[in-house]
């Protein structure tokens, strides 16, 4: 089932080892057949040498596996809420890449200060709070998930928006129309953090003027877009 | 038309990916042809991945196209404002590429504290002031060039002297003689963008006299160089 | 003897160029057949490029050579300490690797203040105190590894927990259940060190909730691991 | 004249370009024929792609050229007062390599702190002073050298043992006894250079014992040298 999915998903998780952004089995890509409300995942723990399409665990929303011969990534459930409740993605990519962890770890949030930013995430992309006692102990990885959300909705960002989140001590999320255009989003995201970490050495004040970020996003995003070929 | 410009455009593209300093469709080269006033410009987010010389796109300095079967990139406007105001140059070059913007992230000209710097770039190389919220508005692109423009002239910089600058919040533009000098311009500019970004973080008051600059700039140009072979 | 051993050590010694953490000859892998008590180490000064599984030394728990027509590793003594003083090990693993040398350079321990160092090393990777003159002067190889030995009791840090330290002005050493899992904690260590440079540059004051440590390192190591597949 | 040694040069120059330390041609090698005074040295602003060891120049200790179709290196004359004034170097190796000349840049010395530096550099790699307004405007590569000289004669540092300085506001030179070991130092020198960055950006008062410098230099180097292969 979903063969066409599998290869996409596969293929998205060796994107990962490609671009540099995990090594050993730190990453996984997953994307869901709205349709059918089923999601394919990497399995858990899995090398990426010779990972092939018929690896991939087939999840429904509540976590069942529906069909492989693996469990899935430890992080499904994060997946999960992230699907439910960001109901216009397609793909969900966690890492460790080094500069967004790098952030993560620190607990800051990345502002925008340049249009490398604003071509992709329209403001901030922001740190979670830390997770309480009682989220770690109990189900961690769907709590994940839920602060993911509960960062979003209460600071008013819409995550078609900023496709991507830095989780508190852990490492980023990103996400997109699917599983290749979530990793194309966590690329991004790694070259934003190296940047702006940088940047901010230079010069802690630094910032950018919204008409900037507005006119940036909005030149390869929306109704008015401009960039790129019809 | 201009297949032999075409040629060397296309190959100044494929070069900025060997050197590190583009990733996905982000950066562009052009050049001119001074007899008939027309430039050569690579597509709008088009791949470089089997990108081939007739893919170029051929604009007037008016920006109408006059061949080519893609939307030329939407930094032309820029490209085209550098060709009418830097009379001698014959190509240029836009990235993200990432030390270079990081500087042009923080708002911050790059000194000239080495020999490496002064080996390419006499002096300082600017970055541009804010752009005003009308400029982003109308016509951003255009506005881009002029805003270099008047930053060489209001500081009285040499464009053929300094061939680059820092758009601020944005990232570096670089030019040269032709497209494969441009290129080579924006990677001495990446190489110096990084190196200096640490020396002030070793050194915050470190500067160099102005007569070292002198002697490494005219040993490699104008009329008294003795650098490489005749 | 020993053939296979001499393999896994040749493999791991050679691992650790394809992971970039040594240039040169700068680094050495070992392991331990526990029911012999004899260790397979590198020999010493001896390049990368060619190097077999027959050039590995055999040496006895007090550094006689067993086997071998090398000379074994001048920090041969180093690890010998360490199978002795850590009796769950199988394999050590050093390195002059750039991120972790650069904080045993600056004296500091690496706290632990995400879950990419939470999911192998449980708390802090200690950094030794400074070797007095007798120490130096004396047996430095052996003195080295009781330096470690000596830091992991006094702060009661259990090795098979945290599999790594900082020797104080010099460099890591890691360890593992054998050679293979040795490298893998010397690639996880460098990648920590790395990210956490980093991280503290963004905020010196951030830090890690004991619970999110547990939760990690508990994650995929002992009774109740849920990591991976069975 | 002077076969195999034009082949050690030439193939130490391509070395400097697999290390990583030089782009474009950003760096030369010579190496001396101490029995007839005679130093071979790469060309002047030649490519290093398709370079062969016919192109390298012989010229005399005078900076006359004995044999070769090319311009020598402009820093020939930096080399010659090297080999005058070293009697025991054999190769010279000039780079512009990121990280030390980011301390170049920043007109400071590198301190040793770990054992890797203490391993082939015993004590600080200083930095030349500024040149003088009369040293720049005559014969500017001449006068480097004797800058370097009187750096290593007035703060009586030995040569022979410090194989490297930075020059003030632009680059390292290195050196060893012979071409292939003036780029192994090179390597090292940069090596140092970065960790040592970090180190003091982690800790600005890190320091090294005396004591572990001499151990660990003189257990390379000089008669109770014990490291590698007899």
């Amino acid at each position: 089932m979903l063969e066409k999915l599998k290869e996409e998903v596969c293929q998205a998780n060796l994107d990962l080892v490609d671009h540099g952004l995990v090594i050993f089995t730190w990453g996984n890509v997953s994307a869901i057949d709205r349709e059918s409300g089923l999601v394919v995942i990497k399995p858990s723990g899995v090398s990426y040498d010779g990972m092939s399409p018929e690896d991939m665990v087939v999840v429904d929303l509540e976590g069942n596996v529906v069909e492989g011969k693996y469990k899935p990534s430890s992080d499904t459930a994060t997946h999960l809420v992230l699907y439910k409740n960001f109901p216009n993605i397609g793909g969900v990519v966690h890492t460790h890449s080094e500069w967004a962890t790098s952030w993560a770890q620190a607990g800051k949030s990345i502002p925008a200060v340049g249009t490398t930013h604003a071509d992709y995430f329209y403001g901030t992309v922001p740190c979670t709070r830390k997770m309480t006692a009682e989220e770690i102990k109990t189900a961690y990885e769907l709590e994940t998930g839920n602060v993911i959300v509960e960062c979003f909705q209460s600071q008013n960002i819409n995550p078609d928006y900023v496709p991507g989140v830095l989780v508190n001590n852990h490492a980023p999320f990103s996400w997109g129309t699917d599983a290749h255009n979530a990793v194309h989003n966590a690329v991004v995201l790694e070259e934003v953090a190296k940047m702006t970490f940088r940047s901010f050495q230079l010069n802690p004040d630094t910032e950018m003027d919204q008409l900037l970020l507005d006119k940036h996003f909005l030149r390869k995003h929306g109704a008015n877009a401009y960039y790129g070929q019809k």
